[in-house]
């Protein structure tokens, strides 16, 4: 892990970061295929990338990899997860209780890596007291009461536009650290937030593109 | 709408098409707060890009936008929409009916941009006959069939990694044009379909990264 640490006080770019769990995810398939080592340019093949991006890439946080050997795959994938804060625990609340926010709850591989749903909370009464993801939901009324006495790193919205800029707001002052949001809009990072947007309909319109033009 | 045809001929980056749902969400909310004109310099700003690559992005298919005025929202709007192919009729089949099917199906801002579930298959004999987007949930047995009736542009996949490569090649065989993947693996795209797949969990990743370092 030493080379890792070595060059971690530079910021690595977003471009980069986003990759990152990419590369983590394919050498993770890797692992459980019990495969050692691979070269940047089978990486970069399979990823369809280019091996000098990678390369570059992996650079921003260390020396990996030797000409004529490649990357060790359980050393890198052990790197990057490190980098990437997998398997640090981090505890969420999950705001939402739709098909969307059920979706998300019993995703399991998300509590493999260190992400645990804390508490879950909705505004419909129907939902209220039935249990989700291990927690019976509550009310959206308790959630900033939750936030100041539990240390929530993550904040998800699985809820309508509507609502989304109160209950961000409330995160914000609420000391939560990021956001993961689904609301189909930006929500802006602020100050003393980081906010991470998931626009499930942008790959659909990328997609209507490609079926027209390729 | 004739400046943008000029140049449909040019093959645009996929970096670029994939920017481009971005614009069209974000001058879709200028039309209906009814601001009718946008400087490249304001729009880079609220995007978080820069005025030259927003020009560039725009530049590859036609001129857009005067000097000293700026772009002219709807038509702007209007030539994305054309290029990305909304509101240009898609048909789609839904494989899972589980939550994220649910919540997919349930989106109704897709049916507004013209991309209508079909039908949707499921192998779970609970879910099999009770109704979801205004279907009657089939059989998963009965999904080729279908295909081969019925001229499908895209078909959805909202189901585990285990079974998505058997449907994936069967979209392939059966002249869909289009997958559009939510299993959390990567399906490469083979001659005759494109593929896009939608990762939530690296945007987890990436929150991640981004809370540690930020």
């Amino acid at each position: 892990m030493d080379n890792a640490i070595k060059k971690m006080d530079r910021p690595i770019p977003l471009g980069v970061v986003k990759r990152l769990p990419v590369y983590y995810r394919f050498l993770t398939g890797l692992m459980k295929k019990e495969i050692e080592r691979i070269s940047s340019q089978e990486l970069a093949d399979k990823l369809g990338v280019t091996a000098s991006q990678i390369r570059q890439d992996l650079n921003h946080f260390g020396s990996f990899g030797r000409r004529g050997y490649g990357y060790r795959v359980k050393e890198l994938q052990e790197v990057i997860a490190y980098i990437l804060g997998i398997n640090q625990r981090k505890n969420m609340v999950l705001v939402g209780a739709g098909n969307l926010g059920k979706a998300i709850a019993n995703y399991s591989s998300f509590r493999e890596k260190g992400f645990f749903i804390k508490a879950v909370f909705d505004n419909d009464s129907a939902k209220i007291g039935t249990v989700l993801a291990n927690c019976k939901i509550k009310s959206i009324d308790f959630l900033e009461e939750f936030l100041c006495s539990n240390n929530i790193d993550i904040g998800i919205l699985a809820i309508p536009v509507e609502n989304s800029t109160i209950i961000a707001k409330m995160f914000e002052e609420n000391g939560v650290k990021g956001i993961w949001s689904f609301a189909p809009i930006n929500i802006k990072s602020r100050r003393n937030i980081v906010v991470e947007n998931v626009h499930i309909s942008e790959s659909l319109m990328t997609l209507s593109y490609r079926i027209q033009s390729e």
